[in-house]
This record gives C-alpha cells, sequence and structure tokens, in this order.
C-alpha cells in the first residue's frame, strides 16, 4: 500500500452540496427522514456514483446500502467505513452525510491512486440512524449487529401513519438492480466520521476529536390517561385531567435533573393531548423523555427519577400511568488500541487532536459488539446539531475526510500485522 | 293555543338514538365534528324529518339550517329554539343534540294537536358549536346575532387541514333543495334546551335548571420559539427549550388559578411540540388555553397572569413568546323576565328547577344579542360531558323537552301579552 495519497477536498465539498440538495429546506438545512423518498433519492445517488466506480452494491433487509472496493484477499473480512444518510426533520447537511461522502472519498481516493488493499474497504450507508421517524435510533446498524430486524419494529408506525415495514420494501424496491445480501457479516473493523454536534473541538480549536466512548442513552415514552370532560363546566375536584400530571411532572424533571448534574441530559422532544381539543380536558397526554449519562448507574437514576416523579403527579391528578421503554443503549467505550491507532495517523498527518466523550449515540456504538470500531469527530460551527443552522466548516470536513483516510490505512496496516 | 298537550317521549328517545348512529364511536360516544361529513349526514336527517312534516326548510351562508312551522301571521318575527348538530372528536350523544331533537318535538307536538300559534315557532342547528375543529365556537349564532360571517373565519384550518370556507361551501350544497336565506333575521325570542355538562342538577336531584347567566371565556393560544438542538450534546447552560417554558409555566399556572379560585377554570386542551423528534430539543411549543370565569374581571386577570408566567418562563429559558386571542366572550346574564317565566311554566308542570350559571358557553349567548334569550338544563350522569361516557337519563330527556315545551307555550303567550 501506497500511503503518500490524499483525498480530493473539492470533490468531498461538491458532493456534500449535492446530498444537502435532496430534502433541502428554506433555511438551509435538510429534511430526509429515514425511508422517506428523499432519503431513497439520496441511496440512489450514491449507489450510482459507487457503480460509476466499480464499486460492488448490496443492500440488506433493513436496507442497509454497500459499496465495496475489493482488496487482495476477497475472502478476508473488509474494513467497514460508514455513517447514515437520514436526516432529522430540521435536520442540517453534515450530520451523517460527512461521514458516508468521507467514506466514499476514502474509497475513491484509493482507487484513484490504484491503491491495491490486503482486504476490501467498504462503505456503508445505514438505515434510520435518526430514529426520529421511527423509533429506535440505529436501526440499521443494530439490525446488522444483531443479524436481525425484530418483527415488532416492523409494525412501527411514523408519525405521519406510515408502517415501517412496507417503507423498508419500497426503499429497496427503489433500487431494483442491487442485490440483496444476507443481514450482518463478518467485519475486521469499523470507522465512522461524524461532526461533535457539541460545542467542545470548535471552542479548543482542534480539528479532530478521538471519540473515546458514547455516553448512554435511554427513551421513555410516558403515557398519562385521565378523562375527558367540559373545560368550562368541570370543577377542579371533579377532573382528572393528565395534562396537570404532565406539566407538573415534566416541570419538576427539568427543574432537577439537569440543574443537578451537568453529565445528565433530559430532553421532551414530542408531546401530545388527546383528543386535541381546545374546550375539552384531555382524556390522555403522551411525552417522550430522552435520558442521556456517561455513567450506567446515574444513567439507571434517571431513569427511575423519571417513573417516581410521574407516579406521583399520576396519582396526584388521579391518572393512570404508563411507561415504555423504546430505547436503551449503554454507555460504552471504544478499544484502546484503535484510539491510539487513530491518534497516531492523525498526529502524523498533521492533524491535532484530543479524545472527547460522545454524547449522542451513534453507529459506532452498534458495530463495536461485531469488531473493533472507532469514531472520529470534526469540529461544528456552536455546537450546533439537529438544526438546519448546523454547519461546518469545509477545512474541517476535509481534515475530517484525512483523518479518515489516515485512520483507514493505518488499521488496514495493523490489521495485517 | 290549546295547553293540554304533551310531547311524545317514546319519539324523542327513539331519534335521540337514531341521531346518536351518525358519527358514533366504539365507545358508545359520537364523533360528529362540525362540517364533516357526518355533521352533514345529521343535517340532511334533520331536513328530512321537517320536510316530512311540512315545515318549511332555509339555510344561511354559515349553514344554519332552520326549520319553520308557521304561525297564524306570518309577518310577526318568529319564537326561535335551537341548539347544535356538531359535537367534540370524543363526544357525547346529548351535548346539543338533546336540544335539537328537543325543539323538534316542540314544532311535531304543536302540529300533532293541530295547535295555531300566533307567530311561527322555528328550529334551528346552529353551525360549529363546539369550536373544536376551527375556532371560534359557536360560530352560526354568532355569524347569525352579528348579521355577518368574517372574512378571516373562512381561512381558518382544522388540524386535518381543511379549510373552513370549503368546508361550509360544501356543506350548503350537500342540501341541494333548501334555498338559502340572508344571514340573521329579526327573531322574537330564543329558547334552548341543553345537557347542563356539570354535576350541580343531578347531585340535587333536580330535572330543570334555569339558566341565569353564561360564564365568560377566553382562549390564548400561546406559542414559544427556542431553539431545536441534539438532545444528547446540547448542555442545559447551551439550551433554548421552549418545552421547559412551556412545562415550567403551565405547571405554575394550574398550580395556582384554581386552586385559589374555584369559580375560575383553567384548561390545556392541546400542545403540540415541532419538530417532534424525541431526540432534539424543540424549536417550538405551541398550546391552548382555554380560561373560564363568571367575573368578567377576574377573566381580566387571568389572562394577565398567564401572560405574566409565560413571560417570565420564556425569559428564563430564552425563549419568544407570542401570546394569541382565538375567541373572548364575556360573561352574560338571560333577562330577569325570561327566567321567571321558565320558572313558572316548568314548576306548573310539575318540574322541579333551580336557577344555575352555565359553565360553558353556548349559543345562546349570542342570540341573546338580538332578541329576550334562555336556557333550561336537563342533569347529565355525574356532570360528564366532551367526553364519550356523556349519558342523561331518558326520563330527563323527556322532561327537558316537557319543559322545553312548556316555556315555549308561555313565551309564546306573553309575546302576545
Amino acid at each position: 500500500m501506497a500511503q503518500d495519497i490524499s483525498v480530493d477536498g473539492g470533490r468531498l465539498l461538491s458532493r456534500l452540496d449535492r446530498f444537502a440538495a435532496i430534502g433541502a429546506t428554506p433555511r438551509g438545512g435538510v429534511n430526509r427522514q429515514a425511508l422517506t423518498s428523499g432519503d431513497r433519492e439520496a441511496r440512489a445517488l450514491l449507489a450510482s456514483l459507487g457503480r460509476e466506480r466499480g464499486f460492488a452494491l448490496r443492500q440488506d433487509a433493513a436496507a442497509n446500502l454497500f459499496l465495496r472496493r475489493e482488496g487482495a484477499n476477497a475472502s478476508l473480512p473488509p474494513l467497514l467505513l460508514g455513517s447514515h444518510l437520514d436526516t432529522q426533520p430540521t435536520g442540517g447537511r453534515f450530520d451523517g452525510a460527512l461521514g458516508i461522502l468521507a467514506g466514499l472519498e476514502v474509497l475513491e481516493t484509493l482507487e484513484d491512486a490504484g491503491v491495491s488493499t490486503p482486504r476490501a474497504v467498504e462503505l456503508v450507508a445505514w438505515t434510520n440512524e435518526e430514529g426520529s421517524r421511527f423509533a429506535p435510533g440505529a436501526m440499521g446498524s443494530r439490525a446488522f449487529a444483531d443479524e436481525t430486524l425484530p418483527e415488532s419494529w416492523l409494525e412501527a408506525r411514523a408519525p405521519d401513519g406510515a408502517r415501517l415495514g412496507d417503507e423498508l420494501a419500497q426503499t429497496l424496491r427503489a433500487l431494483p438492480d442491487v442485490p440483496l445480501a444476507p443481514l450482518g457479516a463478518r467485519v475486521a473493523s469499523y470507522l465512522e466520521l461524524h461532526i461533535e454536534q457539541g460545542p467542545i473541538l470548535e471552542r479548543e480549536g482542534l480539528p479532530i476529536g478521538v471519540v473515546s466512548g458514547i455516553q448512554g442513552t435511554r427513551w421513555l415514552e410516558v403515557t398519562l390517561e385521565g378523562a375527558s370532560a367540559h373545560a368550562g363546566t368541570t370543577p377542579l375536584a371533579f377532573r382528572r385531567d393528565p395534562m396537570m400530571a404532565a406539566t407538573a411532572a415534566l416541570a419538576a424533571l427539568q427543574a432537577d435533573v439537569m440543574p443537578r448534574d451537568s453529565d445528565a441530559r433530559l430532553t421532551v422532544g414530542r408531546i401530545k393531548a388527546e383528543p386535541g381539543s381546545i374546550n375539552a380536558i384531555p382524556e390522555r397526554v403522551r411525552f417522550t423523555l430522552d435520558l442521556r449519562h456517561p455513567s450506567q448507574e446515574r444513567l439507571d437514576e434517571m431513569d427511575a427519577l423519571v417513573r417516581t416523579v410521574c407516579e406521583r403527579e399520576a396519582e396526584r391528578a388521579r391518572c393512570g400511568l404508563h411507561v415504555r421503554l423504546l430505547n436503551d443503549m449503554a454507555p460504552s467505550a471504544f478499544p484502546e488500541a484503535m484510539l491510539a491507532l487513530a491518534e497516531a495517523a492523525c498526529t502524523k498527518a498533521g492533524l491535532a487532536n484530543r479524545r472527547i466523550v460522545s454524547g449522542a449515540f451513534h453507529d459506532a456504538l452498534f458495530l463495536a459488539r461485531k469488531a473493533p470500531a472507532l469514531m472520529l469527530f470534526t469540529p461544528c460551527r456552536d455546537g450546533i446539531s439537529h438544526n438546519e443552522a448546523e454547519h461546518v466548516e469545509p477545512r474541517f470536513c476535509v481534515s475530517g475526510a484525512t483523518a479518515l483516510l489516515e485512520t483507514t490505512l493505518a488499521v488496514l496496516c495493523s490489521l495485517e500485522g
């Protein structure tokens, strides 16, 4: 393998623009939620770019899409690069797409230079990382790691009423020339470049973060059941108002959890009152909680606190309570050997770096169950993500792709060592 | 006029069943929201029942539907009976429908007995009393009283996206044989029977409430604007979370307004977070407040308190705030002379009664601007309304219709006196 090769920054940046146009929003962001027509269009573009370079294509039952640049020994498990093409409903241009296009840039740079790698290098676009349209998130990478797609996921419904199983089938049919492969396969190692989605690298002026681990995430759906009644005629003593219970519980949790523990995250992203009539006490209020913490023990405590507070307020309002666990991802750490490899490769390429804990979960969390995995972060402006204003400086996109290329080469070497 | 006539209870009860079948829900309630196909079907049934008895039909630009039983002098303004056929999304069988069908029963009883009244007696089904699909409520009676249909109402959108102007036009076209009359007309007097929607008459074992007045109602829509950001990576100090502001404000208001003043009502029936992603801090949270009080002064104070508390919490969460007034109905009282007439008529018919303040607004509130108006209440089980479990005992339906007939006759007499 030659090591004196470098990525084509102009190509990478123009590809980022091209993908950002798919699902572009008027405010400069992207709405390309999982398994929508926009997501299918982005997959089709990635497939056609891969096909143009002669990379072998395949997809699996979770609609994960693979591009394979063959290596000297086709029977060795590949080094896998990946990220995701789906976005939040009001998402940005870089969350996911940067990792995919930097990975494609690595494959193309190897191809341009005619480098023969000892084993295949593959790029994968994981399905539904965001989880904003269908829970749980990181669905594709999780299914790949577990080598199964749970039946219960297929029945998941989007807020727009669409059924996951139907959307998956339609997405697969949208690429009729791409063969279907079994879910899961041996992987030698997994690398993912992603934007930090937080303020640390930018604040410290560093182009690269070497991700040491990912904080744990738990999603709960809380349903409070009361009794619908007339807003004007029902005195307080006769009310069983689930909205009173919901707002009291949430106000108490918001005032307690994050102010008391700066590592804790508690977010209510979705709430609905039924039947949703202005002049009727709701019968039912349902909301989600996104809980995160680097410590498993604290995450368990936060979960328990949510249940205790909701029980207390449900009882006070004489409402029923049901708490459903939608998603549970334990905190994790990447292997020290991988961290050291990446640090050395980046430093050798002149890219200043530091170790960093990821506040978001990522597909790499699940790939780490199958193979030594690693993530690299680029800075993003003001730490803003999951927002149309999300921005990564062009030079940081290019340095991110460079770090991914150098780490790819280093990992390929170490695998043969 | 003969006064020894009585309503046909069996006919009334079977009609209640027949209308309850239109939009019937699996749990025994009715979903027949304003200007939906179910509402049109109920209007068509009422029109056909009126046509069978030879009553003259007409509708107006607000889709109010009138049935007229002619009197001796066709040039005198009619005595008008009315209520509404639309329901809440998970509404009951009696709210509105009982008043319409008791009014029809009065017209038919007069017809059965061949009673000649000095002036016409009319029945009207007002459009969109509930206001749950399109704000404001009591739209038809308000347009009739004001003799205009504001342009802005026509642009109102239902949660399902339908435009009011389109739905109105389609509803009018659904009764092509019913002529269109101008909005508003002279009315000699207005009477409405309705279910109490509260617990008082049932608790006191009284079949009839003579409504002395209606508490004031104000609907506010509060919008909090923050910044969408990643749930996992955004520390508390970086958050501008409108959900934090919304829940803090609502919890504070819920804990203060009703516990401190037993006449006050504060209800949050609708709330939405956008974009509505589990793992993103919402950009925007919007909710409605339904405020009620018999005193105008206290209603103003409640309105001011809502704004103050929302401003405080918006500022604390660094969010923008916009409060929109959706509906404003001042408290009102019915004329003493009408109350006395109704009390005497009910008592003479052996129907024990008491005066009562209405917690709900009603179409009668707007008709009171045009003519001496009056409402009668029947008890309902456990005070439950705006709920599929809403129930009125058959004997109270019949006694309500009897009270409406007796009051009709008494008012007709007094108008000629």
